[in-house]
């Protein structure tokens, strides 16, 4: 198995209003088939697709289908962008479930939980620069 | 908000558990701190992290957390290679929810449910070809 994440789904209750959230943050979808939101990030994509179709598609129960032990994070390049971004999450309709704040391993972090239900982390991370294009490593880019 | 996620993080019950998972289809983890287990991916990183901690991090009650409403899909170069990577997965203890199918877009794809309960897809998409290096967009690289 190469080592890659190549689409990572959200099952979402309303399709149009998951994707106004990630629009109203400035994020742009690119062409899809009708059903389907996509947006394009580094080598992979967001998908935003009906909470019932994911269930069926995955022969699961909708019952058994739960968020939050598996959450995204986005990483900023400058620390004061932690708070900032929170604020326009929260003006766009998301919920602030911690804000900024520093964390033991030098970091500084905040979460809220998008109007699709998933929890997003909001991170900046001394030890891990950003490459210029914005990819993430685990032990930064020198 | 720049367009793209740097790290995905799966809460799970046991680390060394949900690291063997992943190592035994071929990944390699990179050096991290103790009680966090991190995979470089493209232009992103997988971290395996307890889900206890997470719950506390994001201020939530474990019995908040659930699986399924956010999946993650690795695709795949071949047809074949679906039903491939599926056998593999279950012999390092996957469970198999979807055996390698048809679907009506005209891919061929697969689910199982992993030790650490994050739910993958394995895909091929006719449709979306993979860069050389194993980069994903939704329309493909020519």
């Amino acid at each position: 198995m190469e080592q890659r994440i190549s689409l990572i789904t959200l099952g979402v209750a309303d399709l149009n209003e998951a994707a106004a959230f990630y629009e109203a943050l400035g994020w742009r979808r690119v062409p899809a088939q009708e059903g389907i939101i996509a947006f394009d990030l580094i080598g992979q994509t967001l998908g935003l697709y009906p909470l019932e179709h994911l269930a069926r598609d995955m022969g699961l129960a909708l019952s058994e289908l739960g968020h939050g032990a598996m959450t995204l994070a986005h990483n900023v390049r400058e620390k004061d962008q932690v708070a900032l971004l929170l604020q326009a999450a929260n003006a766009a309709g998301a919920e602030v479930l911690k804000p900024a704040h520093d964390v033991f391993w030098g970091g500084h972090i905040g979460y809220f939980r998008a109007p699709d239900r998933c929890i997003w982390e909001i991170a900046f991370n001394p030890h891990a620069p950003l490459s210029p294009e914005g990819a993430f490593r685990w032990n930064g880019y020198g």
